[in-house]
C-alpha cells in the first residue's frame, strides 16, 4: 500500500460516515411529525435553534476572518506556511457542518420521536438514535475527510518536506477549537440561561407547569438542549478527535529521524507513524456505523442495553481491528534517539486510551448515577437542609476526582511505558476511536428529552409522555457517562497535543525547578478558576435579562395576561370542568407569548458573554509564549490541563450527583424508615442543589475542556515562531 | 562575628521572645477576670480546650514515637544521622509548647477582656491583643530557639560538615508540620463541629440564642474558638516559620560549593547564607515586639488603625533592619554555577516577600470585606435565594484566585531573578519575617470573639457586648487578611522546601516532559479535591454525632428539659417579668447541661476524622518517592503545591465572602432602593451561603496549608534516600 492510497482509503471512510449520515438524516426527515400542533411546536425550536445558529455565524464569520488573516500574515515562512490560514478555515467550516447538520436533525428528530411514542417504544428509540447518530457520523465523518483532503493537497505541494504539510495542517485543528469554543461555551452559556430564566420566573413566579406552551421562555428552554447538548458536545467531540489526530501526527513526523524506522517501513516511507491515526479513525467510521445495528430494542425491552451493546460491540471490533492496522502499518520494531519501539507497543497504547476512556465513564456513572452510595448520600444530607445538601454535593464531586486522575495518570505512564509520547498521543486517537457511535448515543439524550417536552406541549395521553421519559431517564445516563469521556479525551487530546507543542518547538525539558515554569504553572492552573467563574456569572446575567423579559410579556401581552388570569382562578380545577369561557380565554392565548424575544435574549446573552473567556483562552498563550518563551508556556499549558481537568471533573460530578439527588426524591426514597416524595422539605433543598448544580454541569465545567484544548492548539500553531 | 556568635545572638532573641511571652502572659493572668458567673464559664472553656490538647497529646505522643523511631532507623548514614529523630522530636515539642502557651493565654485573656469592656474599649483591646502577643511572641521564640539549639549542638558534632547538620535539622520542620496537622486539621474539624452542631441543634431546633448557657454545646462551640483559629492558626505559621527558615538554610548550604561565595565571606567561613534566615528571624523577633507597643487606641478610637499601625510599623523597621543585616552579613557579590549573585539581590528577594505577603492579605480583604463589592454581589444574589446566593459565592471565591496567584507567580519570577532559588527561599522568610506581630492580630480575633460569648452567657448589660462587638468586627477583617497572608507564607514555604528538596536529591530537573513527572502532577494536583472532601465529610459527620447528644441532653436531664419548657411557655416575655417559680425552674438548670460530654465528642471526633488524610498525606509523598523516584515526586509536589493553594484561596475568600454577605443583612443593607433585615427571606438566602462557606473558611481551606507544606518537608526528610 502507498501512502497516497491509505489516504484515499480515509477519504472514503469520510465520504461512507458522510453518505449514512445522509441516508439516516432523509430517513428521519420522511418519518411522521404528528399532529399539527406539534409539528407547529417542533417549527418554533427548529426556528429558534437555527436563529442561534445564525447569529452565531456572524459574530464567527469575523472571528475566523480576522484569525486566518493575522495567521496567514504571521506565519513563519520556513516551517509553516500562510496556507495554515486555509487549514484554519477549513477546520473552522468542517466543524460547523458538522454542528449545523447535527442541529438541524435533532430539531427534525424530536418531534418524529414523539409521535412514534404514542405508538410504541422501540420505534421512539429508533429515530431519537437515528437523529443522534447523524451527529455522531457528522463529526467524525467531516473529521476524517477534512484532514485526508488536506494531507493530500499540502503532500502535493511540499512533497519532500512532510514536517511541513504536518505543521500547516495544525491549523485545521485550531479552526476546530475556535468553532468548539463558540458552540460549547455559547452553547452551555444559552442552555442554562434559557433554563434557569424558565424555571425561576415561569415555574416559580407565574406558576405555569414546565414546558408549558404560556411561559414564553419555554421554547428558548427546548432550543437550548439542542445548543448546549447537541451541538456543544458534539463540537467538543470533534475537537477532541482532530487534535488527537493532528498531535498523534505531529509526534508520528518525529519517527523520520529514525533510520531503523524509515528502513523498515517500506511501504509508507518513513510516514506509517504519522498515517496511522488517520487509519484509525477511518476504520472507527466504519466500526461505529456497525454498532449502529447493534441498537436495537423489543418493545418493553431495555433501551439502555441496546445502547450498551451498540457501544461495547464496536468497542470491541475496534480493538480487534486496531491490532491487524498498527501491525499492518508500523515496523515490528525500531530505535529512536536510543529508546526501542515496537507495533505492539503502540497497540497497548492504543488499547489503554480505550479501556481508560470506558474506565473514566464508569465511575462518572458510579459517582452520579441514580440510587449509587454518593447520590443517596447527598439525598440524606438533604434532610437537614439546602446548606447540608450543598456541602455533601461539593464533597462527592470534589471526592470524585480521585479515581479519574489514578486511571489518567495510570494511563499516563502505561501508554508512555509502552509507547513514549508517541504512545501518550495514540492513546487518544484509541480513547476516541469510536467517537462515531458515542456521540451517537450523547446525542440521543437530548433528542428524548425534547421529545418529552413537546408531548407535554402538545397535551398528549399520559403515556406517550411515560415512554419519552423512559428514553430521558437513559438519557441522563448516557450523559453523565458522555460528560465523563470528554473530559477524559480533552486531558488525553490536551496532552497529545501538549507533546506535539513540545517536539514543535524543539525544548528539550519543561523544567519545573525554573521560576518561570513554576509561575507559568501557577497562572495556568489559576486559569480554569477564573474561566468557570466568569462562565458562572455569565449565566447569572443572561438568567436575569430572560427573566425580565419573561415578566414584561406577562405584563404586556393582554392574551398572555388573561390566560395566566384564568389559569389561577381554576387552580384546583382540571381543564375540562373549566367554564367555556374560560376555556376560550385560554386557548386564545395558544401562539401568544412572543418565544422569539426570549430566543434573541438567551442568543445575544451567550454570544455577548463568551467573547471575554474565549479571548482570554487565545490570547493568553500567545502573551505569555512570546513574552516568557516556550518553557514558560509549557509550564502554563502543564498548570491549565492539571486543574482544568480537576474542575472540570469536579463540576461535571457535583451537577450530575445533586440533579439525580433530586430525581430521586420525585421519584420517592426512602431514609431511614421514612419515605420521602416530591414536595417535601428534602426534596426543596435538593432542587436548590441541583440549580447550583446546573451551570456547574452545563457551562462552566463543558467548558474547561475547550479551554484546555484551545490553550494547547494555539500554542501548537504559534510553536514554529518560539523556537 | 563568629558563626557561633550569631547563633548565640540567635538564641538571645529567641529567649527576650520567651520572655515577652512570660512577662505578658503573667501581666494577663494579674487582670481581674470578673464575676463568680464569668470565672465559671472561663474555667469551662479553659478546662475544655484542655481536655482536646490532651487528648491530642495522647494521639500525638504514640505518633511522634512511632515515626521517631523510622526516622532513627531508616535514617541513611552518610547523608544523615538518627539524631534526625531528635530535630524531630523537638520540632514536635517546640510547636507542642507554643500551642500550650497560646490557648493557656487565650483562655484567661478572654474573661478578662469582657471584664474590661465593662470598663472601656480601650483596656478591653489591651488585653485581648496581649494574650495575641503570648501566641505570636511564643511561636516565634520557640521557632528560633529551637532551631539554634539544634545548630549549636550539631555543629559541634559535625563541625567539618555543615551540609549534615542542615540535613539533620530538617527534621525539626517536620516535627513541626506533623503537630500542624493535627492542630490545623483536627482544630478545624473541632470548632466547626460544634459551631455547626451547636447552631442547628440549639437555635434552630430549640430555639434558644447563641451562646447560651442552656445549650450543652456552647462552651465546645467557645472552645472550638480557641482551638481552631488560635492553636491551630499557630502551629500553621509556626510551621511556615520553621520550614522558611529551613528551607533556606539547605539552599544557602549550596553556595559552600561556590569559591567566590566562601572567599567573600571570611566572617562566617561561607556558612553567612545558611545563617541569613535565622539572623533575619531573630531580628523580626525583637521587631515585632517594638510593633505591639505601637498598639495603643484610646476610648472612642479605631482599635483596626491600632492594630494596622502594630502591623505595618513592623514591616518598616524590618525592611530597615534588613537591609543592614543581609549588607552586613552577605558578601557583596558572587558567582555560582555560571550565575551572579548579590546581596542587594537577597535584599530585594526579601522585599519581594515581605510586600507580597501585604498584597495576599489586602487582596483577601477586598474579596472578603463587608461592603465591598463581592460581598454585595452575593447579597444582591440572595435576593432570588439561596441557589443563587450559593453559586455567586462560588463564583467570587473561584475569581479570587486570580490577582493572589499573579502576585505569587510575579514574586517567584522576581525573587528567581534577584536571588536564583536562594531567592525564592528567602522571599518566603521575608514575608513571614514579622509572624510575631502577624499572629498577634490573629490570635487577638478568636479572644474577642470569645470574650463576647462570655458577655452573652454571663448576663452582662447591653454596652459590653457592643464592645466585645466592636473589637470582633475588627478581629474578622485580621482574620481574612490573616488567612490569606497563611495561604501565602504556605505556598512560598512550600516552594522553599521543594526547592530544597530538590537541593538535596540533586535532581537537575523536574521534567513535565516526562511521562511519570506528568503523572505526578495530576495525582498530586487531585490530592487536595480528595482532602478538602474528607475534612467536609468529617465534620459533617461530627455535626452529625454533635446534634445527637444535644437531643439526648434535652432529653435526659430532666432540669434542662423543665428550663427549655418554661423558656418557650413565657417566649415573648423577657426574664424580669416571669413568675417567680418559672426563674426558679429556670435558674435551676444553669451549669447542668453536661459540656464536657460535648467537649468530649468533639475531640474524640477531631481527632478520629484526622488520621486518614493525615496519613495520606504522609504515606504518599513517601510512596511516590520510592516507587517513582525522586522527579515524579517533584511533580507530586508541584501539582499538590499549585492546587492546594488554588483550592486554598476559593475555599477560604468564597467562605469569608459568604459569611459577610450574611452579616450585611443583620446590619441592613439596601438593594434597589429596599432595605433588608435579618430575618428577610434573602438574609435567611444568605445563611445557607455562610453554613456552606464555614466548613469551607475553617476545615478545609486551612488544611491545605498544611498539606503542602507537611508533603514537602517529608520529601524533604526523606530526600537523602532518594539519591
Amino acid at each position: 500500500m502507498s501512502a497516497d492510497l491509505l489516504i484515499y482509503l480515509s477519504i472514503a471512510a469520510g465520504v461512507v460516515g458522510l453518505l449514512y449520515t445522509l441516508w439516516k438524516s432523509s430517513w428521519v426527515s420522511k418519518q411522521d411529525p404528528g399532529t399539527e400542533r406539534m409539528k407547529r411546536i417542533s417549527v418554533y425550536i427548529a426556528d429558534g435553534a437555527m436563529a442561534f445558529l445564525k447569529a452565531e455565524y456572524r459574530v464567527l464569520a469575523v472571528f475566523v476572518v480576522v484569525v486566518a488573516i493575522l495567521l496567514g500574515v504571521s506565519a513563519d515562512a520556513k516551517a509553516s506556511s500562510s496556507l495554515v490560514a486555509v487549514s484554519f478555515i477549513m477546520g473552522a467550516l468542517c466543524s460547523t457542518l458538522a454542528g449545523f447538520i447535527g442541529m438541524r436533525v435533532a430539531t427534525k428528530a424530536n418531534v418524529r420521536t414523539t409521535n412514534a411514542a404514542r405508538t410504541g417504544l422501540a420505534p421512539a428509540l429508533e429515530i431519537a438514535f437515528a437523529g443522534g447518530s447523524v451527529m455522531g457520523m457528522g463529526v467524525v465523518g467531516l473529521g476524517v475527510l477534512g484532514l485526508s483532503v488536506l494531507f493530500l493537497v499540502y503532500s502535493s505541494l511540499w512533497p519532500a518536506d512532510p514536517h511541513k504539510v504536518i505543521t500547516v495542517i495544525t491549523g485545521f485543528s485550531f479552526g476546530a477549537s475556535s468553532i468548539a469554543l463558540f458552540a460549547r461555551v455559547g452553547g452551555g452559556i444559552y442552555t442554562k440561561a434559557a433554563d434557569v430564566g424558565a424555571d425561576l420566573v415561569g415555574k416559580v413566579e407565574a406558576g405555569i407547569p414546565e414546558d408549558h406552551p404560556l411561559n414564553p421562555a419555554t421554547i428558548a428552554d427546548n432550543v437550548g438542549d439542542n445548543v448546549g447538548d447537541v451541538a456543544g458536545m458534539g463540537a467538543d467531540l470533534f475537537e477532541s478527535y482532530v487534535g488527537s489526530i493532528i498531535g498523534t501526527m505531529v509526534l508520528g513526523a518525529v519517527f523520520l529521524g529514525s533510520a531503523s524506522f524509515v528502513q523498515a517501513d517500506t511501504m509508507l516511507n518513513g510516514m506509517a507513524a504519522v498515517l496511522l491515526p488517520l487509519a484509525l479513525a477511518g476504520v472507527g467510521i466504519i466500526m461505529s456505523i456497525l454498532g449502529t445495528f447493534f441498537v436495537r430494542v423489543k418493545e418493553g425491552g431495555d433501551p439502555q442495553a441496546a445502547l450498551n451493546k451498540g457501544e461495547f460491540g464496536s468497542s470491541i471490533v475496534m480493538i480487534i481491528a486496531s491490532y491487524f492496522i498498527i501491525n499492518g502499518l508500523l515496523p515490528e520494531s525500531w530505535e529512536f534517539n536510543g529508546h526501542q519501539f515496537s507495533a505492539m507497543g503502540v497497540f497497548w497504547a492504543t488499547i489503554i486510551g480505550l479501556v481508560s476512556g470506558v474506565l473514566i465513564g464508569l465511575i462518572t456513572e458510579y459517582y452520579t448515577g441514580l440510587g449509587k452510595r454518593p447520590v443517596v448520600e447527598i439525598a440524606r444530607q438533604s434532610l437537614t437542609g439546602s446548606a447540608t445538601n450543598i456541602i455533601a454535593g461539593l464533597g462527592v464531586g470534589m471526592r470524585s476526582t480521585a479515581l479519574p486522575i489514578i486511571v489518567l495518570a495510570a494511563a499516563i505512564i502505561g501508554a508512555y511505558t509502552f509507547g513514549g509520547l508517541y504512545g501518550i498521543a495514540i492513546a487518544a486517537v484509541g480513547m476516541l476511536s469510536n467517537t462515531g457511535i458515542q456521540l451517537a448515543v450523547d446525542a440521543y439524550g437530548p433528542i428524548s428529552d425534547n421529545a418529552g417536552g413537546i408531548a407535554e406541549m402538545s397535551d398528549l395521553p399520559k403515556e406517550v409522555r411515560a415512554r419519552t421519559d423512559k428514553l430521558d431517564a437513559v438519557g441522563n445516563t448516557t450523559a453523565a457517562i458522555g460528560k465523563g469521556f470528554a473530559i477524559g479525551s480533552a486531558a488525553l487530546t490536551a496532552l497529545a497535543l501538549f507533546t506535539a507543542f513540545m517536539a514543535t518547538t524543539k525544548i528539550p525539558s519543561i523544567d519545573i525547578s525554573k521560576a518561570k515554569v513554576m509561575a507559568g504553572l501557577f497562572l495556568g492552573g489559576m486559569l480554569p478558576f477564573l474561566f468557570s467563574s466568569m462562565a458562572m456569572q455569565a449565566v447569572g446575567r443572561a438568567a436575569m435579562s430572560m427573566i425580565q423579559e419573561v415578566r414584561r410579556q406577562f405584563k404586556d401581552i393582554p392574551a398572555l395576561k388573561a390566560a395566566l388570569a384564568v389559569m389561577h382562578k381554576n387552580e384546583n380545577k382540571e381543564y375540562k370542568d373549566w367554564s367555556k369561557e374560560d376555556q376560550a380565554t385560554f386557548d386564545a392565548a395558544d401562539g401568544k407569548a412572543e418565544y422569539g424575544k426570549c430566543v434573541e435574549i438567551s442568543t445575544k446573552a451567550a454570544i455577548r458573554e463568551m467573547v471575554l473567556p474565549g479571548l482570554l483562552a487565545v490570547i493568553v498563550p500567545v502573551v505569555i509564549g512570546f513574552s516568557g518563551g516556550a518553557e514558560m508556556l509549557g509550564g502554563l499549558l502543564a498548570g491549565v490541563t492539571v486543574t482544568g481537568v480537576l474542575m472540570a471533573i469536579f463540576q461535571a460530578n457535583a451537577g450530575g450527583a445533586w440533579d439525580n439527588a433530586k430525581k430521586m426524591f420525585e421519584e420517592g426514597i426512602e431514609i431511614d424508615g421514612q419515605k420521602y416524595y416530591k414536595g417535601s422539605d428534602p426534596h426543596k433543598a435538593a432542587v436548590v442543589g441541583d440549580t447550583v448544580g446546573d451551570p456547574f454541569k452545563d457551562t462552566s465545567g463543558p467548558s474547561l475542556n475547550i479551554l484546555i484544548k484551545l490553550m494547547s492548539v494555539v500554542s501548537l500553531v504559534i510553536a514554529p515562531l518560539l523556537i
